[in-house]
């Protein structure tokens, strides 16, 4: 099993805030999604954007999320994200923990396939690739 | 056991998309939430906006959300979101289902704590009040 | 000179709001970039996804917009948009007026370049199709 | 006249772009909404949840906006973003300039207003206080 970690500090903005004056949601998600694009860059050494152009990869779509919020966020916080990998055949699995000043704030469970382009242009599932596997050692 | 459904209709944007052509999963959180508010709309026949005013309520903030991603969705497409609640004492159950077409595209199941404001304007966890409760019949 | 408009209802949601209880600006021009769509759909006759695969169109970047906003909206608020479109030679304006209730709330004008992919796939600009314009006739 | 100039670092996400694979330009007005919060925050050394603590304030709501668009941006580019302020009495203009390895991207100028809540809640413009305008130098 490839286990893999990395964590980064976020900043919540006025904007990603609603009328209750604390974290609207789906921002949440936003910043997760993110996470798991600089998850890949820390192991790969490539931006998302280079993984398209480099690897056999179009994408790793999510197929399934699970969050549970414990203590809200207001615009000024910076929280941190630690996100670990766990690697499958054709999928992964990612857990994000957001702490704010060490307290538990909210946390995610996603599993994303990676998948390639058929002939016919349209996604698929795909093993992960070898190399990238490597990398996260 | 109190349950309730209401169904509405949402346009998928071009600018929920991302660089796949496909929708940013956390858009659906953005109509899984306001779509929460619409269930409440439909039946205590007043907006989010006027429960504030009208009812011993401060928000009824998420405390735990899954979901699973079955089949992509496209800008342009009109997606039908249906919303069925249960309630629970303080707390209640809303499941989403988006179709497109007939077809099961995401479902989603939120918790949400129903919550007012304690004397030191901090929020708090309390009963739905019974003629919510009524109004959901 | 070519003019066409159209005009749409779109309510404000919880979500598009932020601590003080007012519209998060950004919001507007998600809702004035998706009127733009929506103006050429009631014009053509098709989404703009159609529009990719039927005609020789590859996007209409924004080049400029100018906003103002004379007062707030606030979630629950059903607003009107009121687009109208005019064409230049390769590029089109489009003014948006929103309103609550017949009081003019936001005003926005942008320019955007009508664009096709050349050889090697990278946008340019392109004068509208006079198909297109007919349509708005 | 008083004027300032804050430079910050921002990377833009995949859930920032659209179809076409390039930045959905609503994402540029959040950008600069917390840029401008930044700008703030270097300046006064508080955040601005902190500034609604501690000032005599209640926002600086946006009253007219100006961008244009010369290069379109990407998911995985790290973009630069120069915001400059100049004061007026009870309003202040905020130039953002957005570059990308020394390329202006898109350029911004906001007028805002400084707001305080009058007796009955509701926000009304107002001097800058000179405490703020002291620290801006």
């Amino acid at each position: 099993m490839t286990s893999f970690t990395n964590t980064r500090k976020v900043r919540i903005d006025w904007g990603d805030c609603d009328p209750a004056g604390i974290i609207f949601y789906p921002r949440y998600f936003e910043i997760f999604d993110a996470s798991t694009a600089l998850l890949f860059e820390a192991a790969l050494g490539m931006t998302k954007f280079e993984m398209f152009k480099r690897l056999e990869f179009a994408g790793f779509p999510l197929v399934r999320t699970q969050a549970k919020f414990f203590r809200p966020t207001r615009f000024g916080d910076d929280v941190t994200v630690e996100s670990s990998i766990t690697f499958g055949r054709s999928s992964f699995e990612v857990l994000h923990r957001l702490t704010l000043k060490g307290d538990l704030c909210a946390e995610c469970n996603e599993k994303r396939v990676w998948t390639v382009r058929d002939a016919g242009g349209r996604l698929k599932s795909h093993p992960v690739p070898e190399e990238v596997l490597a990398k996260f050692g």
